[in-house]
């Protein structure tokens, strides 16, 4: 009997012991080629490197090893070129390429699968991807943190009003603003990096779950691949998906971070806050209502965080429970991977393109930071150095913002002697801690708001995120 | 100044009020054409409504109408041959359509947007597109809940282990399992109708979030669109996506009803338990391991539970703290959505085919229920109706399998003497309680898994499905 | 050998078989008393039904079901007075109680178990619980819609801008907003009313997972606890936790809209847009910033969606690859079920207090619609209606609004000469459709803003609100 | 007006511009001190450290300070003996510490207050409170690591079947198996102290969100609290919650970790595998079946997988699209990392108890191993070595598996003439590779199942973990 004597239609890479051929629906419903060919680069690069060991090893001679690379690169351009023909038939990537190599290549394109299984190669495959797109993330996100930077030097003196509660509480820099900003992206960054140290194991040679009995070398591999380091444990090695899902949740942070950032984006192009104007490049109309300039980057950003969020929970569910070592549930793992990956690159892109072409209005945000008393904690301040205890300043000053609202007046607009009558403490000196300027100046400690801190701010974050630069 | 001076490049649906054509990144990271192009025929569909409608009132001529309805269907043609050219540029499947049509009968195709606003043209066509994939998704829904109905009718009387806790718990007949999995699908299929309900509202004649001041008339709309009636609030009509939740919600539980069948069948397929086997068809092998025959289908749908999820997830995040009404936010309502509709239906058809093609294993099956003590509850029912108090009888048994398990002795292994150590209350015909077939007849009562229950339940079952079908 | 012969420390209710006692830290973490103690009403309802029904067949004496029923009777009064001692020891509730009864009662108290097992008590105890929380629910559901239909009444005549993009889109009216949030709790009210009927079923009579060999008539039982009909299979009955899966998702949904009013509740409270006052009552204040009032009750509404969504994933999660019938993962389903049902009747109180409270800024609200060019709208569907196409008029006014924007004039404070520029088609009675009156008013159909549309839909969802109270 | 005369019920620490107290229900919905009491004695802490920089700097006397950190030492001790009056009038732990230390020393417990507010005290708090818990939370993590490496020594030479797809694929050893368990959980250890790094950065200092005018020097602060360094950004240090993110994404990869070791621990101690045996102490019984012995613990921690899993999407959606500063929302923070914390210190320590305490069947494990066709990889390899391409290989023994599946015969129980009927290429050698043995043995390479890799493999992690406490 001969290996060709398999029913018609079997799965010519393992339906030696089946009887009958796969049904039609459950062959597309299982395949995976339709999303698994975006890892075909990856798929060459990890074959080439273990044709290349086994050759180093003796499994394979260097004439079978120089035909199986030179047959994979021919591959790599019909890929590259569009010319492939995937074929869902074969199930996934893997098949599709080993197949068309033994079209090339001949019996020794059957041998490149010695001493591994789809199981390693799979998570070879995506950790491969997965780093390269890191990296691709990564200057994405750096460039996004420059255009901060930048932004909040140039903004470091400009005053608007902070919000807590979304009232008006304190005036602050809109550089000291944009540089809170910066700094959740900072964290994300160093999640990022962290991330990508897990990711950068070699799973190759665990095969299907126990190993090889080939005499693999498996720092050769690693090495050639750019691996860290091979991965401890062969059953670990094909089970393990915990760098999609610690990547997704990163993605899931820095999106919640974008959605933040973009909420305060749509509520600044409100007629009501006004505080900024965004290019019409980044903005769209509406078809039925010829005024509208709609913040569109903003509201798509702050709505793709659902999706991210979900692709978590996906991974997470996907992998809840599931006894070791691979099951088919694993195939799953990529889609959300994929498409997470897709969105952060957008999103990251989307806003470092956006955010260095803020325009401030600076009148308005100045002119929203006057009224809803902003200065009250330095009025309840200036009591306090006077030997008021805090908590009884607070409560003065609460009465004369009670007085301001029936008179519609703010606590600069007050007369000394109106002031006076919620406590004789305060003298004339008071006006100096109501205006905007001396509150914001006042706040002068590392972290604080005022301008010549918001500049020393800056200029650290520009110096670590360089350093992070020359580390990574 | 003309309509045609706008910037080169800015939009022609909403460019008028804008000083600079569209960023091309943004243009493609805002453009949703590459997946809405799938409500291309509901778009006509309720365009052709809206035409029909605006000319019952006198917006539109007849002869106006005639050519808008005449344009739509040649391009319904075009697309479903395969024909037409998606342009990004177009934005969306909306202006796509309305652009065609413009170049095909002139300015006329340009009165169609008439008294409508994409807000609420989206909204319609969601849901009209969700009405037909429902039925769709029923059709299978009830295909699956035949085959185990008639599956249970079958193995009405082949004895297996009762599990809890994955232990040995009581004999059961495999009839009345298949049985509790199709009660699952009975409450998914009530879902799944009450939600059809809520999604067969018409939002048309929000127009873009207020309402229009043409003279429509809704009812005719929603009548000619097959819509129970129109929605009651402009703001909620485009602003609601409950629908897509309500969905999705329903799709999660189904996932997790299917996922736990999965669960089983994988068990049932393994080595230790044995009690099934999967025709070939329903599985694939191994590129590494020649024996390998793996249950693919049951554990691919058990893996895309958590996709399913993560969409519930993402439409929930989605939403959260939107303010009213429509914001862009919500063009990230339709590939969750579509995703879940293709995943449900993928997955319910896998199951309806497979689940009648299931073999019984009998002999394992009764051989793994004869173990583990499965008959002990029996022996304290027994106990109880000689007067034992219940819980002093379950101490008694629980002493003789204490017994049974340093013996290696089965309780109906062992003998009368044995068994009266732990209470002489025990007398000869105790022997009858303890077979397999006597304890599952015993539990005849509504519910139990008696056969005779187990036959009357599928008989129940069929009627039900029966009528659920002529209500609908 | 006596059943007090187990080993000292082993669990009385299934300590026979052990040969060593739980581990002390073992029975902490996996008893359930501190928390299904809440249960303990509806445990003992579903006791004393249960005990009623083996009396009426036989199994019980009715001496010994009045002993039983007396004595849970007192146990009741013992824990609605805080008196009842609850022990770790005894795991869960169901033991606590039954140990306290045969305490009481002597060796009769035993044979309440007779025919059941914990494993339908306790999911026949979280349906009845659910069934009285949901009809508390519902109390909270109904005045909140009443709330508002009432204030939408009485801001029917109230114009604030309506918003899309949170940019300024067309003027409606503040009563048309309200019946926007009024239609999608009309949908959640249907929702839980849906899972209500779900709900209704009873588990009593699965026993452990395949009836009971006792002549039970479950039809009695559900009758005496006021379910619709006894579950139809025994293995289902014990396993299925889609109630509360099913409620989560209603809570889930219904969070989500709360979170939607909150954030707009948020908005119209900040300075920058002040459309709305909310009383001091529903505020607090800061301890630094004297001037603060925040509106924290939605903002902490808004907050805890993301509670309620995790619950809900938190069971999905649960349930996702469970084998049949019970294990022990199901007893995680009481603290999620519980805090969203707290959750739920909470906020549902909180707003049902605070939306009748709120008073309308009108003169605000009324010059935010007069800005941002809200009536371009209009302008163009003037255009129109003198036989402009919609496309050509929507592209007039978006010039006329660029205009608009460079000169700082809004559309109805340009000359007729000013605005003939743009298309000679206008003519001096396009004033009359600029006014924010008229362009309310011309949105005269079922769904739209016009005042008297908004009296007609208040009075229609009072009257559907009523007639859902009937039939319930 | 005296401070005194704000009106009856309001806010000691707010109410000076309030005209209304708070509704009962508003203070009760909106207090926290039921959860963040929990916070108490880091709260002090934070408070001590606190005055003493407020005393270094000037702004505080010596004896103030003095009477601040005396009264505060007495407060702890009520605190720790229970004796601490919590008041929900007072709304949270931070004004209950407060006002009690007024009572205590007078004036100057309201001098406390100076240069901070509760939003930065509650960041601090909860920093330094998810710091020492993290702490705790790692030493049962390293016990459980230290508990899996010993037994997997112990296991080097036990023989198990190796799945894929829950289908026998490969001989592996139980000692490997622990070790990829062992794997997975050195991943999850380098996450928490990657988080513990981001966790510790203070935010004190950031006062409300903008710094504070008082001549504050954080670095003091810093160091008495053990923090690595103040945060960077006063906005940013009061809104974010990444660490809270953060430790529940760590939480929950860990939970699913244990979910997976649970599967198979549920699996092995069923009737059907019956490879391992859990003591009595680790498993409970059922109130109706007395043979049952249920594997609780790990039943009960897959069940947990859920609740974290739910925590983190909750603390996800809490924190999306939040503006800056500081919300009420963030209230919300709290109970799901404090759950979060406990579930996971419970779940480690259930575990790293359990463990060790696992005996293996290992004739069981071994008899198992022997069915399936187990080495059928082994006779592929075989055929490679002589030359057959390994896809042919795979196909012939694909044909020997299904001859032995229809003669009931595994691989080494055929003849050579039986195996030779699908290649003359075997030999009688070939039983060499055929033994369970002889396959593992042959898995020799880094991260393969051979007995001595095992060892080394055991070695190695024990020597990380150890580096790793070094480190630390």
């Amino acid at each position: 009997m001969s290996p060709s004597s398999t029913p018609p239609g079997t799965n010519q890479s393992w339906g030696g012991r089946f009887s009958e051929p796969t049904d039609a629906f459950v062959e597309r419903f299982t395949a995976s080629v339709d999303f698994d060919q975006r890892l075909a680069l990856q798929d060459i690069q990890g074959s080439v490197a273990h044709a290349t060991m086994l050759a180093r090893v003796g499994v394979l001679t260097d004439a079978e090893r120089d035909a199986i690379v030179a047959g994979l690169t021919e591959i790599r351009g019909e890929i590259e070129r569009g010319e492939f023909q995937w074929s869902v038939r074969l199930e996934d990537v893997h098949m599709n390429i080993e197949a068309r190599l033994t079209d090339k290549i001949g019996i020794t394109g059957k041998k490149l699968h010695t001493g591994r299984s789809r199981n390693d190669q799979v998570a070879t495959d995506i950790r491969l991807f997965l780093r390269d797109e890191i990296d691709v993330v990564e200057v994405e996100l750096k460039r996004l943190r420059e255009g901060l930077i930048a932004l909040a030097e140039r903004e470091a003196d400009t005053i608007m009003p902070g919000f807590t509660h979304l009232q008006t509480a304190q005036p602050v820099t809109f550089g000291h603003h944009l540089l809170a900003w910066q700094e959740m992206l900072a964290r994300d960054h160093e999640r990022l990096l962290d991330c990508r140290g897990r990711v950068n194991v070699m799973p190759l040679g665990a095969a299907a779950l126990a190993g090889t009995t080939y005499p693999i070398d498996r720092h050769v591999t690693a090495e050639l691949l750019g691996f860290e380091r091979p991965a401890e444990n062969s059953l670990d090695a094909v089970s393990d998906r915990d760098f999609a899902i610690e990547f997704t949740s990163f993605a899931s942070i820095l999106l919640m971070h974008l959605s933040r950032m973009s909420e305060e984006l749509v509520l600044w192009t409100s007629a009501q806050f006004d505080f900024i104007d965004l290019p019409d490049r980044f903005c769209t109309g509406s078809s039925i209502m010829p005024q509208k300039k709609n913040p569109d980057v903003p509201e798509l950003v702050r709505g793709k965080t659902g999706r991210v969020y979900g692709h978590l929970m996906a991974l997470l569910t996907l992998m809840k429970s599931q006894p070791l070592a691979y099951n088919k549930d694993n195939q799953e793992d990529k889609e959300p991977l994929f498409d997470t990956l897709d969105t952060v690159r957008d999103c990251l892109k989307a806003f470092a393109d956006m955010i260095p072409a803020i325009e401030a209005r600076k009148a308005n945000m100045y002119e929203a930071a006057r009224r809803g008393f902003s200065t009250a904690t330095d009025l309840a301040d200036y009591l306090v150095r006077r030997g008021v205890a805090f908590r009884d300043a607070h409560e003065i000053v609460g009465q004369s913002v009670a007085f301001g609202i029936r008179e519609k007046k703010d606590l600069s607009e007050m007369s000394l002697d109106e002031l006076r009558q919620f406590s004789d403490t305060i003298e004339a000196d008071v006006f100096d801690v109501l205006t905007l300027e001396g509150s914001v100046s006042a706040r002068h400690h590392i972290g604080g708001t005022a301008p010549d801190q918001v500049r020393a701010a800056a200029q650290r974050a520009r110096e670590a995120l360089a350093a992070l630069g020359r580390e990574a």
